[in-house]
């Protein structure tokens, strides 16, 4: 195996477990699972798709929690090992400038990525549609919205981590109104985090567990080799919709092309929260804390849309399997 | 907390458990169910959406049994503790005038209500199509059967326990041939059980967990606040319909006229139970048993379309719960 | 050919021509058709699948006229020779005493059937879905609108023109929210027009151009052979519905046993006036003015929801036909 | 009728029919419609849903074109009188700096639209699905592409005629992959073409004819009274899609901001021209040619998918309709 | 243009007219479309998609007649002239040893083929579900029906005028139960006719007016450049199906081989009697007649599913046109 | 109960479970099931729905495999006991000798029929579309592809265990492209496992458990009574299809012909094991392995689309059942 180097926090505390003895699996499962559960919170129906990020010597994060109107809606969480979390019983409320823009309709599958001196959380926004809500804050207490990044249907809008030739830059999946039985993966830039353009085609659909859409997943992370993006792909059973995940390696300087993207995937639903929940036989990654040192990662993802899960993995494995498994 | 007026039979011998500490949650679960499991009979394929009420100081019951042709049929049933149940394992045999309306196309979930001298049957009632069938026994040995109350296609027709301004009372849901999405809450009336008319809309769904359909559930318990209908409500997930349930207090005089209505549900499925089986993911409540004195209620509801559950309430808090949490 | 009595209000005026030569149609039409352009009305874009009935020695009839708004609603109107018609421009005005019943939500598809001492007019009416709505007039001018016969869904609302063993006896058609693609057609008695029962299944659907669905047109004829009832019948083709119609012979004691039903169609959509227009394809019969003596009929049909036309028959040919063509 | 101000090029070259003796039709068609057939080039399928704008004392044009591989593309035209035209039989070819962007799929429903010292053109681009493509011209020989301004999938993109407070505007109608059943119109601004942000909602479908998706349809126009747009709705009825138009006025410094809105639509489907065509049913305009002394209005609009056609309408008529039958 | 041979019949009383003057199309409708109106029987809808071959120095062909029930069935004709035509009022009886076999659901788009001695009808034939049905006759009097081809869903059974490679050859679109929005063309042979097998993929759909499916036409014409094979292609509007027909070259040897295929179509549907009638929007080939001398070819088709129309071309200009505009 | 006599390889090492005391169910589930997990191979995300047959005094098997990709293919196995599995972790390569008919799309659902000298393998195969793929082996190590039986699209081709009247024949359930909500089984025969024939209908879907499709299980089983054919039927709920599986006895002359049919499914989804999974509430039959002597039968079958289970039933039983249940 090559060593690869990773772009990342130090992050000692990260909660680690070893692969279990016996199987070769690439990424495998934390054995407490589910580490969060759908009603951590007295109101809350399920928590799922979250983002947690390493901050202050600990953990924060924030976390879509469903309740029992079935609201969706996003809560600011803090930790200290990053198992054990206490999640806010109020949703976030944002500030900003013009409530037309502030205004609640439903936000849903936040993703959290620093950049340059704050915290950037991204999720699925409703304004007349779902598309892409952009919002900042540098405590995790105060939180700022600005303008939605774009027109809807959008969904899985995804930062990077710096900017990419001066400019911002976000995957995102354009998708629909309705459960969206199609999907793929753009990727767009902005100056100013205001006005979005310069659209690029990333990658669509191709067969097995990703053929009937992608999603990008946790902020991809740097690497010697491209951007790691861990991603999500969606099989249409005769029963529905199937969620697993896999990754891709995209270019350094034009992210827009991708470079190696599994064949197989890396983990599909297979334990009972996984399979049983509001969404049966789904896994869907929203975060992954890496140790660059060490080349760990700890990859958060939802179970079947109702807990949260943790799956462990090495950098240098997970770069090598996207390599000797590629379709691209 | 305020203390209502409950009208229903006292009934002292109702199975209870006390809500498990550490919970706020308004109605809690029996901590064994499923209290009638799908094969209790040998030729049963699942038993649920079934309705039971006090009789001769015991339980009496008429039970949805789906056989394994996966027929549709109701069976009478008692039991001594409300618990514990023998299911004849014949269908109900009706007796009635018209062999165009008592001949068996397939009958489902059923509601019992006692009125004036009889325990009113009605069910969902296969006459080219589904609509509402109504029969009437004085025994649970016997039953005849009368017209259809309204034109296909029907499902959930529920009647009230007495008399409104002299004329029967019934809520159903109109729907289609299918399975549905959609459906409001409609109230009917009778001058004799065999004609309908003054047909008035009660309530449609509103989003959340209720965005699909809505559908009475129990009879309505009369309270000194409304009538007390719980109330089935369905979301339309990316893996199909999801079945939770809530409550609402209608106007005594007319109620068609919503007072309250619940935002949040009051149960929804969570347990293996009530998510894995034939149906995933329902819980459906078809009947409610109440101690007047002491405000106990105890729901019957089917979960997954596969077995029989039991939960627990207190009508002071269910109310309650109903006004500081409503949606009208 | 046999002579069949014919029950019905001699119409001398009766618009006739005879048969085209050459031809051996039992229906024919009338070869200035359409008779009533869709934009008669300065504010109308249709007008369609209207009610005419004598009326004072001439005619007067009920007419869907949808709006440039595409708001469906009824007028009235009046004709000296049946052919020039002068239609109000404004809408109805229901009477009645609970503004829950005449709120207008929408209006379509009218029938008129003079039965006692006044016109009876029934018409597929929105009240949170399609259903029947019914009223009545005594000059047509004043309406008054009373209870709606049934819950939703529902359409083609037909009356017959006499009590049948003292009850108002109706034809409907259940359906649902939406452009319903099936229907079966349903028979159904009232006391006092106000509560509706003892429905009973009459006829459905059975291949050909009558594969899809069947509704109930004019008000059935009375003859010494039954009820002769022309009824509409839908094919979906691969580009959509086609409405073509026939008709059946129906019992006159027991009016939901089908004595005779013919299997070919009597008139198809073959015409540009009924091939091309808001939806094409489309014949649809909602009047027949008779003439008891001659054995005469005109049926007055709307054309591709947009125009309204005429066609001629003889009772005693189409009897015939029925009963030569029956695939009860 | 008032008298309202009207921007826009002085054409006195315009087109022009006086409306028909004996309408009242705000908007009249032009009596040798259609003015452009479907088979103009000897490779064209159709042509349809086209913008023109005066040009060097007379006209020019882009126009969709679908090839016999019924390919989708747009061609350059020039004509003296705005009726008679030329149009180029080979397609525009755009140049461009980024092959990944000038890159064919399809091209179609282009409008042109005068701002500063050039014409923009947008029009439906495929790139990975439907988004809106923009290019420009200075003498519609030439004609340079740009950027993409939205993900897919968008269509009826339309520039307006000057900047608002200092960023080009544009409407356009977020849509899906495929033949789109809802649509809404939204508003966004861009400091620089390339870039494009602070999207806003500004109206969506509400009944009858404009009750399944509404889109922006030519250039907007500038008067007293506010943005003067005419739109295109679309109805569903059970044998497909059905479109019209109407009209509304934005407010000039927030055009998201909807005054005023028709009711009815101005022009509906009712010709042999507009019925009968690869897509029945259609009017679809998508420019506007105005003279502003006489206030006269030309209305450029495609029937059926298939042929162009012409109609006139007064400015002031217009805007008095649309005030005195507004539904905001 | 080069010449080409053409195996072929001579038919000097081929039916003929040269190009309208001033139109470059390859292939050119008769001036006096429709030839065969949808009710030339008296009990017929329409009649269309059918098949006419040389017999006895006049012609004979066996055509689809939907009656007013409309079933769907086959019947014999005569012609002197192939313009006008006397078909049996009576549908083709078949003969046949096994009543399970020639037991009649429907007969629809029939083809004629003479190969070794005798005419092979083919027809879309109902068994359970839509299949190839297969019989033959000497006379057009006298039909024998043998088994299906193959087992369902199949349509467009056509056969090879001879025998390749010793084995008889047929090709087909397998297809569904319903309108079947797909469709690919295969290809199958049999040592007897009875029973079949080494089926082949030859083409499936690519874009444009052939974007749905391909289904083949009239038999092939063997050419010294290949099969030259008429067929039609589909595409979906927002409004439903478009059938429009192209052709293709296939290796004569290994006839599953395509060598080249029209990009563009070489008929759409633009005249009223294909765009109007029971299915809009339809062109379908089901017969060519050629004159090897002079290279003429003349074409049955389908109009609308209502009529039968003639076209004309020269087989030179058909394959130069295939050659050069091919996009296999 | 009759004792039946039952042709099969006598299997003296048939794991065995008696019945569980106190039940009466015909057929009754091994207590260790699953008796395959889904990765059992390193790379394999399910292993389900395939074959065994007693080999050489132990047992093989083609087994069903579908990789992490998602790929579905075939891969031969190994076992002592017919519990304990080795599975060779590579795909069967089939030898073959026309590389359009070895080429793999994809493989699934294998059947295995000892025939004269060989094992027949039937499979799903991905041929534009599926078929019925087949192949053979002597040994477990080689295998050969033979031509495609059919035409797609057909699924579930289950050959007889000897020639009928001197031909192959097979069962085969023709579907479409995709879920197939519907499947009815046909009969075919073959002179040469190359061209099939003489197809008949054998038993389409008949309410409840198998009311959307029906498709061959196991071999046929030969039987004094006849075929002994266990089948699945599939019910659509509204949250999709659920997999149960009956038996039929066909006759042993004209096995097109059903002579007895289970009303009630002979075992149905019950267990954890069955119900959640890739496709929740599938049980699948593929294989039955038979002792003539004991009449004991051991049923293989899918569990959830994702894992192997064993269910155990004695001949006599079963005809009986079938036989006093019948439904046909």
């Amino acid at each position: 195996m090559t060593h690869y180097t990773l772009q990342g926090s130090t992050l000692s505390k990260i909660p680690w477990e070893e692969r279990p003895t016996g199987k070769n699996d690439v990424v495998w499962r934390y054995s407490h699972n589910p580490i969060i559960p759908g009603d951590l919170l007295p109101t809350s129906n399920s928590i799922f798709n979250s983002a947690v990020v390493p901050f202050q010597g600990a953990f924060a994060g924030v976390f879509r929690c469903d309740n029992r109107r079935r609201d969706m809606n996003i809560h600011a969480g803090r930790s200290q090992d990053g198992i054990t979390w206490q999640i806010n019983p109020q949703p976030i409320q944002f500030q900003g400038q013009d409530p037309e823009v502030t205004r609640l309709e439903y936000r849903y599958d936040p993703r959290v990525c620093w950049i340059d001196d704050r915290f950037i959380v991204t999720w699925c926004n409703g304004y007349h549609g779902p598309t892409i809500g952009i919002g900042y804050t540098y405590d995790f207490e105060t939180f700022t919205q600005v303008e939605n990044a774009f027109l809807p249907y959008n969904r899985n809008g995804v930062m990077f981590p710096r900017k990419i030739h001066g400019k911002y830059a976000m995957l995102s999946r354009p998708s629909d109104r309705g459960h969206t039985p199609f999907g793929d993966m753009f990727y767009s830039e902005s100056p100013d985090l205001e006005y979005w353009g310069r659209h690029r085609f990333v990658m669509q659909p191709k067969g097995g567990w990703q053929s009937t859409k992608v999603g990008a997943g946790p902020i991809p992370l740097e690497t010697s080799q491209g951007w790691l993006l861990f991603y999500h792909g969606v099989l249409t059973s005769c029963n529905g919709f199937e969620y697993s995940f896999g990754a891709a390696l995209l270019d350094l300087d034009e992210p827009w092309k991708v470079l190696y993207r599994t064949g197989p995937y890396l983990l599909g639903p297979h334990e009972v929260y996984e399979r049983v929940g509001d969404t049966p036989n789904v896994v869907f990654p929203c975060a992954a804390l890496v140790d660059a040192p060490t080349g760990r990662i700890a990859i958060y993802y939802g179970g079947a849309d109702t807990v949260i899960c943790l799956a462990f993995a090495y950098v240098d494995e997970v770069i090598d399997f996207i390599k000797g498994n590629s379709d691209v």
